[in-house]
């Protein structure tokens, strides 16, 4: 089942995250720090810390138990907070894994997943939903076929922003949560697009597009869009890749055009001088924001409002704060680091609430 | 079985259009025009003509008929030079397809196919196949997954050319062709990088892009263009897309940063003022040349060395003459109509033979 045939509404939430929670566990973190429905506990048998904001600081603090049986309170749906099936195959689930996702089903909580490889019709699986009636949900499966090309130049009523980095990994998907959380702080109707899988298990429906073939990104990011505009009043697109990143300007390219943005954020990485995996020099802010303007242009009349700094690795507050006024002048517009002071200045400067 | 396993090395074969040559069978009629295994001829049951050539003038005189086992002489494959299974269904393949096919694996033929969504394993093929020793071959099918990042910067010995284009079905494929194909009878040592269905056909070995998913795109483009520089004089990378084009930016964009091209090569359809497919202006000739350059620059340091201008809707020789003209003059480099006249102002524009 995916997460098209069935939108999930789901209260409170575990979130599996075996062995690998805070490192490897991004999608766990981003539950945890941005999740609508409530997460009532990370489930790992690791277990660092009894409580998450031990061992991530800027997490609220919630409970970190070994198995599901021992959530304490009851739940509506498990997460995979957890990349189980890395490069697309069949994932190989470890035992207590199995343990706990069956557990899940039989206690009747949907299994809620967004990587491809989760074995799906895995027998056992199937039985213990038989038995308990909780489902696997994935949401980051890709949408079925549009019909045809109809509509494709029709605007939406929402106004548009999509994240944009000058490299990977820089925060363009931490920045669209922070803005569609602040958004809402305000009382806007806001709404993510989601494109990664961490961002399809946030919002419960979406595409991870990484999963999805080239030549059908632009169409799947338009419908996104266009459905999530007719009935919200703000929708930030999250971004994934660099326009000039070897190994995913495409990613950002179909977005750009697919999504047809009425604004941009573009985020970067205070200090980082080379492109993430390879040696290539990331090009200045200025050349970015000319960059994603002009390829834009002839689709969609956009501009950069507002960046978004990444300050993990700047030492002091001070400092950061430093970092982000040279990133505004270079970049000619408002900034700050939303994870680590807040969205204000990006909300104010796409003019919102 | 794929062409990444085996490479297919036929001499003379039959290319299968039934129903569909020459409107609708793009792949036959590139084979017809550009195929290194010779054509012997073209199957198709509606067979419109005795020859080719009567249905489409540029091509050579090449016998239509209407079933394998009226093909005159021995081959040793047949080629599938149409779309069998769009959108990359499970082909249902009709009656005289699933003929043909049969009769060529028990006449010992492989059988070509460049498409998803064919089924390789038929029972009915397995069994032709057990019988008469031919393979149903996958060329188009992705290679498998390289180890790491391990080479990504390094470069190749070889120039590398790619095709870049003002909108989608502008001619980067036909061009990249007659690159190839004008530059080894100048006595290069030149290959294609094919990107496209039609390109594995024609080359025997490559990737369909639009079948990969698109975080794969660019490694799997590094990797073949690595793999046969070290062997070549000249590459011409196959182009597909164009980097405003709201359907397709991201293929192009792939390319360029996955080939890391020493020279793009500008294609531009005479007259086209609307992007293939939607109400979007097609940005100026100058615009396209800055941005592809720009966009490209920061991985590899390129230039728009010579354009390709398909003159098919303009009505006579000297139009078209004036039409290229004009088109040189906009791009600031020498061009041509490459199926119309010849390649040979491209070649010399890339100082190449």
């Amino acid at each position: 089942m995916t997460g098209h045939e069935r939108m999930t509404v789901h209260e409170r939430i575990a979130v599996l995250a075996h062995d690998r929670f805070p490192d490897d566990a991004r999608g766990a973190i981003e539950l945890v720090r941005y999740g609508r429905p409530e997460v009532v506990a990370v489930i790992d048998t690791a277990r660092r810390s009894p409580v998450t904001s031990q061992l991530v600081r800027s997490l609220p603090r919630i409970p970190i138990v070994r198995r599901f049986d021992d959530v304490g309170e009851p739940v509506d749906a498990l997460y995979v907070g957890i990349d189980l099936a890395r490069d697309g195959r069949i994932a190989d689930l470890s035992e207590p894994v199995r343990r706990d996702v069956r557990a899940a089903l039989a206690a009747g909580c949907d299994v809620v997943v967004s990587r491809p490889g989760f074995p799906v019709g895995d027998p056992a699986f199937e039985r213990a939903t038989a038995a308990g009636g909780g489902r696997v949900v994935d949401v980051g499966a890709p949408p079925p076929d549009r019909s045809g090309d109809a509509g494709r130049d029709a605007g939406v009523d929402a106004e548009v922003l999509l994240t944009v980095g000058t490299d990977r990994y820089v925060g363009t998907s931490s920045t669209a949560f922070e803005l569609v959380d602040a958004a809402r702080e305000r009382g806007v109707d806001a709404a993510l697009v989601p494109t990664s899988h961490v961002g399809a298990l946030l919002d419960g429906r979406g595409a991870s597009i990484d999963r999805l073939p080239i030549g059908r990104v632009h169409d799947v990011v338009d419908g996104l869009v266009r459905e999530r505009g007719e009935r919200r009043d703000l929708l930030v697109v999250e971004g994934q890749g660099a326009i000039c990143h070897p190994g995913s300007s495409g990613q950002i390219c179909g977005l750009l055009h697919g999504a047809r943005p009425d604004g941009l954020v573009l985020c970067h990485s205070a200090g980082r001088e080379l492109m993430h995996g390879y040696d290539v020099d990331i090009p200045s802010v200025a050349t970015h924001v000319d960059l994603y303007e002009r390829v834009a242009a002839p689709v969609a009349e956009t501009a950069v409002l507002a960046g978004a700094l990444n300050t993990m690795n700047v030492a002091t507050p001070p400092a950061a704060r430093e970092a982000v006024a040279d990133f505004a002048e270079r970049l000619g517009a408002p900034a700050t680091d939303p994870l680590r002071f807040d969205a204000d200045a990006l909300l104010d400067a796409v003019g919102l609430g």
